[in-house]
């Protein structure tokens, strides 16, 4: 029993928040908040997934150093600069670890740190560090907010979300913060996500749970097939819901996983919808698959597609372009088994048959594929798996946007 | 010694070529030319490559098996209908080369047949038979630009180009038209090139080379990341020039395959260059490579980008974006060695050095990515391997010709 609550990433005991203003862009809007703090009032067992890029931005490399004893007690987190391929880099990581440290009077290792915009420009470590005893005094229970406006780029929704479930009798709360809007790929945490809960979990179990549940939630977002070098979704857990410590794979562990699973379902779908410039949140449901992973393949090259997005954007029934991006997926299928129908709040309409076209009403199609929402269904018809993945249309924003981001 | 000669796919010995109008699609403008033929009168050694996109139109079907025994005499191709995914297709690319066939006293399997255009919709094959006899008539030496003019969808500029060049003191020419501007992404001819010569060689050395000189032109070229399931290039060679027959990898061989590499490069920057909706064409040289393979992985990747390309269409030099395409390319190489310039006619800046970005000057930078051809060159400084490949910028434009293409 599942249970959508406010409070974001605070939602959990002993989880306060902030973001504030420091200046990282000296050009940026005077209201835009770039430094954001979560910090928990106990140790955590914590966890995370990192960007498989192979250039790495620095605060990735510090994160995975302070985490590797499996406990944490905050995150640190900047926009306006991703702290990638700049002289300092890694210095300058640290010391923001510090200066949250210094802020907080905890260590510099207790802090996993993550900083995204611009790369390639040293960032303006000064304005962080005059910024991080005022993020430390702001946290509050009610900071989740400012902390999802702190890590937002070119999103232009916050992301936040928590749960409550039970587990042996006693309230867990789960909640979340998220960015991500452009170069947003699925393969990994390609985002920022920061998830906090009260659950009592191991670090083992976290990590697990954190790996599952990513690899079918964020890692089935796809904006534009940009993977970046600086995101990671970091869980958090300090155990004071006073649940019996989840340590195996048991029930428990199942409870926890469809709860996480819920909040990264919700916080992807939300990228997704919120990709750069999108007008449309695009689902793409494979389903008669031999396998999830052939499912999974096909339906992320279909939301991966130039021209399917294109088309979203023009709410073109352009089927024969799903077919082809299928077709040059790689996974294994028969174009002449394939259904496909369009579907909406406005309705459904089947447009190919055992793949072939179909005659169809062209205004009801127009009027399906007009919807803020729109999903394409396919239908291989050759097993019983399936999968879905998320994307968004490509518009005239989009490229407007990226045309002109760093000057 | 080669030099550039007019006459297209026309400029060998035997060929002629033709391009009329035929209505395959109803409400293309008037001026539309649909239908093209190449007949040599002489039999060819023939060899294709074809799309590997799962999803093949019945064209490639009925191509493959009329070229199986490796000779033919002639093209037929028509655009406007991709002749792909809907009922009858294999009927009606069959019943295109009979059309030929009967237009031009041959047989049916002398014929190489390609559609292209809209996908899932039945072709007017009625207009097809109409048109075959008038385009059959309309043959002639001077044919090559209608030709190619008639196998344009969304290609703004004619595609066509001729060498001459020597063997055992025989003038050789090679000749060829293509086309090719959206749905275009390295992996075989995804596009279509018909090429031509009055060459003498085998039919299994002519393959050889095609295979060998596309996977270094042709398949190095990316509009969109889209395979299109219905391309492929034709070499056609008739033997009247009357040199001694190519039937080893000898120097001859060497001299054939250079030619060729010539004609295949200028139509695949032309393709390039002519991207749906391009204002430029962007490059990627990298040199200092451990291998030639990961140097092509690597130059794909970035000319692939839709941020890199959205970068160039905004003349903005965002080297983060390059540095961050090559890193998710899944190709080895280290990033805190990679040198990066950017170069045109306008003249060059070093903007990344050893991973690390440098202090530059903007103005300069925006100059030369303003040009019409644009070079992105990375040095890995790892080895003594490169590649090159072509792609061009995002732009308005091709969100606006695929977001309502079909409709």
């Amino acid at each position: 029993m599942l249970n959508e609550i406010s409070g974001g990433v605070c939602a959990a005991q002993g989880f306060k928040a902030a973001g504030i203003r420091c200046g990282v862009q000296a050009d940026a809007s005077p209201d835009k908040l770039d430094l954001a703090m979560i910090l928990s009032e106990r140790e955590c067992a914590a966890a995370a997934v990192y960007t498989l890029n192979r250039v790495k931005a620095a605060p990735i490399y510090v994160t995975m150093d302070h985490l590797e004893n499996g406990v944490a007690w905050g995150v640190v987190s900047n926009s306006g600069n991703a702290n990638a391929c700049c002289p300092m880099s890694h210095e300058n990581a640290e010391a923001m670890c510090l200066f949250a440290a210094q802020a907080t009077g905890r260590e510099a290792e207790d802090f996993a740190v993550a900083s995204s915009g611009i790369i390639g420009q040293t960032i303006n470590i000064q304005a962080i560090q005059t910024g991080m005893p005022k993020v430390a005094s702001a946290l509050s229970a009610a900071g989740s907010t400012d902390a999802a406006a702190a890590i937002m780029t070119t999103d232009t929704v916050k992301k936040e979300i928590a749960v409550s479930f039970e587990l042996g009798g006693k309230e867990i709360r789960l909640g979340a913060v998220a960015k991500g809007s452009g170069m947003i790929h699925p393969n990994m945490g390609t985002l920022l996500a920061f998830i906090t809960t009260d659950c009592a979990i191991t670090h083992e179990m976290l990590e697990d749970a954190l790996r599952e549940v990513s690899a079918k939630t964020f890692n089935r977002v796809t904006i534009d097939g940009e993977t970046s070098p600086g995101d990671m979704a970091v869980a958090l857990a300090n155990g004071m819901a006073g649940n019996e410590q989840i340590e195996w794979k048991d029930e428990d562990y199942n409870t926890f996983c469809a709860a996480l699973d819920y909040v990264c379902r919700h916080l992807s779908r939300s990228i997704a919808g919120d990709g750069e410039g999108a007008g449309r949140l695009v689902t793409c449901r494979v389903t008669g698959a031999r396998s999830e992973e052939s499912a999974e393949r096909l339906a992320k090259t279909v939301v991966s597609s130039a021209l399917v997005k294109a088309a979203m954007f023009g709410a073109d029934a352009n089927w024969g372009r799903v077919l082809v991006a299928m077709g040059y997926s790689k996974a294994p299928f028969r174009p002449e088994h394939v259904d496909m129908s369009f579907e909406s709040a406005a309705g459904s309409v089947l447009v190919c048959k055992q793949g072939d076209g179909l005659a169809f009403d062209e205004a009801l199609a127009k009027q399906i594929l007009s919807e803020k929402e729109v999903v394409i269904a396919v239908n291989l018809n050759e097993g019983e798996d399936e999968a879905e993945c998320w994307g968004c249309d490509l518009t005239y924003d989009y490229v407007r946007i990226n045309g002109d981001y760093r000057t």
